[in-house]
């Protein structure tokens, strides 16, 4: 195919696309407090969708924002495409340059919540649609977007809806899942998975009251009583030692291993960006990807009892509470990391430790590095940026990918429009003006690529 | 020496040493807040001696209320009085029935902040130096006074005020330390020593920021290097696991032991109590007395980092910190321990855990059981009551005891006017009336037994 005209287009109408997003990202559709903007921005989704070409419509969820549904009915082969335009709350305010829901830009960089998570990857992707049919004629394939109003509260109506949809899913040939991101080297980068995730609360309580710490050698602590659960949980050097939770995890496959080995990565950079001494176990090179890559954790996110305030008190405190995610890798299901904390728990008679699960937990979800899916995004990357993306096997996040794509089979690949410096979730999130357009150059390569390959 | 017309006298007298107790009382000695109240209680403890007869001096501290220094010049003998005239917060308001700095008498039993902890066994002992006079004639023995205003925080100037005045320390015999309380049957308890405490702050810190959770296998985590830190502290059956730690610890003699053999101990019933389902490591009897006597402690008293609020944030905390006191026996010091707690964590590889003392650490103190005033107290109080009191080797809690008496060779003994309900440092703290009119008659006894004992 002859990309030249479709390019030539796309950056004939770079200020348009442009000018989408930012009215897009105007609205400040935060799924955590919900409210009028949620309907404001579905509705202003359904009319990019039929800007784009794409027949769009709006299926309602239980107590939460739609979940916009596009097609469009040419061609054999099927493509999932799947985003998100709900946004993470935009504090701290004052730490924003400019207010977080007026886009701006600034030398070349579009600042503004959710530009980079996740509605500039939305946009690009229907704004390559409406430029492939305006210079190449129809779409070579069927698409079909799954755009969701809740991912950054967990996406808790999505396995409904795909469970409902499940005849529709089971044709879909491949998927392009939310976003990527280039690395600080401005290579493009693409992943093949996502981990799942379980989190935990554990709630310790030990008495009916704080108690004088006098009696500290005879009264049982709920603070103590957590550190020594906690500490049977996971090994000074990172590796989750819950009894059997390791026996599920797929070892990666050497086709995954040679890919890790491709992959840049600079600990002694990372460490000295991020303050800190060196990584868990002092591992390194290879081994410090795999871990991250391949294998599963288990991290306190929080922790709190007793009497923290300024000075002493001496106080024995009857209850402390502690947060934890677990990230799973495949074949992990939450399900059952659940039951063997519990049981590991349990069996070192931790019975005043309750585990709570805190939120819905997410399968693990890789793919096929073979997938067809995979082959055409690498190319069309290495086309659109001139040297080849670095692939790796599996993100160190989380989404619900299974759910919506490996329970039906559907090979998917995270790609996207973001930076070294897009600081989704923080404050001054941004993506460059640049690798938008070259974002929606990927994809009409992508959409025409996957269309004819084997 | 013929009480009876001692003991006339107090019960004739016992509305006017109560109006005493209730003056004093209402004078709000918040240490920890100062300001004018502590010159009022300080100028009102001043005529309180001056009523009893007790030459008094203000000795003026650097920057907190004065210790009152108060002395009777008669006798061969010299018995040193240690109390306090400052209280504690009386936070919660709310909680109390009638207001803490309004002493109200209901049911025989005395309400207000301070009237346990201590301004009535201040009131007590002065008032029976006066009863004294009054039946008996002049005191059989030199009294020395020494009233501090800061115990609720820490006594930070008795021991410098303890150097100034050495010479006088050193020819005391012996001490009635500020308080005692009958326990849940009745009896009379005194105690002849005090653990020591160092109270410390354990800081983590792993890295510049807060990471995200996905890194979890790779990045440090402040929160579980510390509970990594802090279980190598104790073990999960309380015995504290500090190397070295155990090594200075005095043994209890055979006389010890004996006498924890004749103290009444419920173990299951404090634990219905206090809502516990056991003590640690299944301590009961002799063995959990022993612990709770004789033994150290490591108490985290409070513990917090990283993501508390509600529902889940899947964050690597940057920082984490946890309060602690270690209880210290005879011959452990602050200073020692505070090392052997650094150099146990160094050993360990924890350099990126900060340990630092909170507060003033205080001595441990423990008196011969043979000693003159100890066996005055004894009989003293078994006269007045009716029966032995129980005498324990020490108490669990601490005290500036060791600066003012261990450290010139004075042996002291806790007795005084509480009782199971006193709730001292906690809402409608209070002392029976009986209890305050039997404190009296039993400190003139022990005025005139130990100028007469051998």
């Amino acid at each position: 195919m002859d990309f030249q005209r479709f390019d030539a287009y796309v950056d004939a109408h770079a200020t348009e696309y442009l000018a989408k997003l930012t009215g897009l990202a105007r609205i400040p559709s935060i799924a955590a407090e919900g409210g009028p903007a949620m309907d404001d921005a579905a509705a202003a989704v359904v009319a990019l969708c039929a800007w784009a070409g794409v027949q769009a419509e709006q299926i309602p969820t239980e107590d939460g924002p739609p979940i916009i549904l596009g097609r469009t009915e040419d061609g054999a082969r099927s493509l999932l495409i799947y985003n998100h335009y709900d946004v993470q709350p935009p504090d701290p305010l004052d730490a924003w340059t400019t207010p977080p829901f007026e886009p701006a830009v600034r030398a070349g960089v579009l600042y503004g919540r959710g530009v980079a998570d996740n509605k500039g990857n939305l946009v690009a992707r229907l704004a390559a649609a409406r430029a492939y049919r305006e210079t190449l004629g129809p779409l070579p394939l069927r698409l079909l977007f799954v755009l969701e109003g809740e991912e950054e509260v967990g996406s808790p109506h999505l396995a409904s809806f795909a469970e409902a949809h499940a005849d529709l899913l089971r044709g879909m040939d491949g998927c392009i899942w939310e976003s990527g991101y280039k690395d600080e080297a401005d290579r493009q980068t693409i992943s093949l998975g996502l981990k799942g995730v379980l989190s935990l609360e554990l709630h310790v309580r030990t008495a009916a009251s704080d108690a004088h710490s006098g009696n500290g050698g005879l009264y049982p602590n709920a603070a103590w009583r957590l550190v020594e659960a906690l500490s049977t949980l996971r090994a000074p050097d990172g590796q989750v030692t819950v009894d059997g939770f390791l026996d599920r995890v797929r070892p990666p496959t050497d086709r995954e291993m040679a890919m890790l080995a491709r992959i840049p990565f600079d600990a002694a950079a990372i460490q000295r960006s991020l303050g800190m001494s060196g990584f868990l176990g002092g591992l390194t090179g290879i081994a410090a990807l795999r871990r991250l890559i391949f294998e599963p954790t288990c991290t306190i996110n929080g922790i709190l009892g007793g009497y923290t305030g300024p000075g002493s008190k001496t106080v024995i405190p009857a209850r402390a509470m502690a947060k934890l995610d677990l990230r799973l890798a495949p074949d992990q299901t939450p399900e059952i990391a659940l039951e063997l904390v519990r049981a590991h728990l349990t069996r070192r008679g931790f019975t005043d430790v309750s585990v709570i699960e805190s939120e819905g937990g997410l399968m693990p979800a890789r793919s096929d590095p073979g997938a067809a899916i995979v082959r055409a995004a690498v190319a069309a990357l290495a086309e659109v940026h001139g040297e080849e993306p670095i692939v790796f096997p599996s993100a160190a996040g989380s989404g619900p990918m299974y759910q919506l794509c490996q329970a039906y089979g559907i090979p998917a690949v995270l790609c996207g429009v973001g930076w070294a410096n897009s600081r989704t979730h923080a404050p001054d999130e941004s993506i460059r003006v640049a690798d938008f357009v070259e974002g929606i150059k990927a994809m009409g390569r992508i959409y025409g690529r996957f269309a004819q390959a084997e």
